[in-house]
């Protein structure tokens, strides 16, 4: 198995800095748009294993990526809990009802793992087909939203450019708040449990709208949430391997002092977070991921590798002392990957992430 | 007149910590709306001057706030260019002519500032009705896009969530990009000077969607503009006073570290931003403007008391040696007030900022 990403997270030496992409599997690739049109609709993708599996894989197909992540939503446990998860055709997810009054979090509870058994069964059939690879099979991610981003699209009932919603029940009843977080963390905590019994090798919570928050509300409503979650992780898989665990807060930069202390082994950044500036405020004990912006798939592949080479350098060289746990490396975008993107674009990206990072490595 | 603003602004010493709110003339308020009805649009409200003198008036009726901002809306600048601007009802701005090629980069100049006559006529009418309150009279603050602001409404031709279009053409053109900067930069002086000559005794600019760009690109295609405006502002109004300057970058607070060497008196804030660790960041030279979520207005007053108490709280109390120059302080929101913000909990938050800010300054 190609475990440079594994490495990289856990701080340890690698021969180059893995790359993978948020959304990699997804609409900018026309396999993906072939197959979802033969699922009918973005549900009936993610809760088909066999379908699940086959975007899983189409990327990797196309480029040397160093990791493969579940394709799947950060809503599926709302889903689960009953609010009646839908993609409507050129829109956002939306649920059928929301969580707005007392009466609705008195009915809230972690719901049957049972009823996310499709994913579970994605993660095991994307292992097996994985595993076909080889040598050139490479670790797979497994991910949930975090407590705090379930929470927002729980109370709004689907996206939202100001958020008024959720924060008018957070600000108004703050005591609600915490008893829709606690249960979201504790179904969050056993849902990735299951993924990692299933066979994710790493997890990732995505703390998608965290920087949304005030200081101070960010603390209370957001990264204690994620510290509960972390707090109930397995620490190895079925086969016994550690599995680390990716904390990303889009817009979090300005908490990086206080997200370091996170029991977690990687932390992500947004485009917005100069790499060097992180690594001094987050120390050696974490590894980093990001973190430049997906717009750059807009410009030629010469522009796309020096846009990653100034990215990879204000990282500077991963640490490469084997015998102590370094600061790591993985490259991986701030965002989603736009569908708009030239998919041959994305191979610039990929040959330009690999070779310069070698190079800075023999250069040191 | 009351002029604690102007003074927080110069970091003089004053009485108790100043406050305005961004959009404070603004639907919320059951009578700008009925103004509104009145001008059958917003382009009808903001470009007849008795109809804007009416709405800037109308928040300082109902509070006592501590300064009126010109009624006028970021986007004068590019519709005097010929861009086409209007406002939907229920929808954002929008741009009859996009600028996404060079053709159209070719044809984009510093508009005549006669097309924005409007403006400064406001400008002049509202200090009038302003001087006519004697002793309760505020200061009146102009403003302008940033340069950067501006381009992204001129590329995308309307408000956008992901900014694809003005990015793409900043990654594969940055001649492009720069040239339209340059013209906007030295649009956004004049525009800033002549609100200046028309009475505007402070100005500020708004770099709303500065905070969209990554680091590097910020530096590169807003902040330098920014610059480029402040170096060709007068330093004094018609009636021989300093007009202050202030920098407003939403989602800016990772950057605090460059802000501080802009030629400007105060920075502004959104709410992720620690307001103590800003002021340790800025240091003496600079007041500091902000912050609180918008949102905690929907909360009940004794929550928006203790949610403003916080904020004054963490920015500590202003400098108060008259003899050097230190760090003010005026409270504000991090982004505009929301349309659905009942008015009386604005009376409880401006109420909460001055007895909770004289407090402060008799404890220590």
């Amino acid at each position: 198995m190609n475990d440079v990403f594994l490495k990289a997270c856990l701080g340890e030496a690698t021969p180059y800095t893995p790359v993978w992409l948020m959304r990699q599997a997804g609409r900018y690739l026309p396999e993906y748009r072939a197959t979802r049109a033969q699922a009918g609709s973005f549900m009936g993708l993610a809760t088909n294993p066999a379908f699940a599996t086959e975007v899983t894989m189409q990327p990797l197909d196309r480029y040397p990526l160093d990791a493969a992540i579940l394709f799947s939503d950060i809503l599926t446990v709302p889903d689960a809990m009953g609010l009646g998860l839908t993609f409507a055709e050129g829109e956002g997810p939306r649920f059928a009802f929301q969580i707005r009054d007392e009466a609705a979090v008195d009915k809230l509870a972690v719901p049957d793992m049972n009823k996310l058994r499709y994913v579970f069964d994605a993660v095991s059939s994307i292992r097996k087909a994985l595993a076909l690879r080889g040598d050139k099979a490479v670790p797979l991610i497994g991910f949930s939203g975090s407590p705090w981003t379930l929470a927002c699209y729980m109370v709004e009932g689907k996206g939202s450019d100001d958020y008024r919603l959720v924060k008018t029940l957070m600000y108004q009843r703050p005591d609600l708040m915490h008893r829709i977080l606690a249960i979201n963390a504790d179904s969050v905590a056993q849902y990735l449990n299951a993924q990692i019994d299933a066979g994710a090798q790493a997890v990732m919570v995505f703390d998608s709208w965290g920087g949304v928050l005030a200081d101070g509300a960010f603390q209370e409503f957001s990264l204690s949430y994620t510290k509960r979650v972390l707090a109930q992780l397995k620490r190895t898989g079925a086969e016994g391997a550690v599995v680390p665990r990716i904390v990303f807060t889009k817009g979090g930069g300005l908490w990086l002092d206080e997200m370091k202390g996170l029991d977690c082994d990687v932390l992500g950044l947004d485009w917005t977070m100069n790499l060097g500036k992180a690594r001094a405020i987050v120390g050696a004990n974490k590894s980093l991921q990001g973190n430049i912006d997906p717009h750059i798939l807009f410009a030629n592949p010469r522009q796309i590798a020096t846009e990653v080479a100034q990215v990879l350098d204000s990282f500077g060289t991963p640490h490469t002392d084997r015998a102590k746990r370094g600061t790591g490396h993985i490259f991986n975008l701030g965002h989603g990957i736009s569908q708009f993107t030239p998919p041959e674009h994305v191979t610039a990206l990929v040959e330009a992430v690999h070779s310069h990072s070698r190079k800075m490595r023999n250069r040191d």
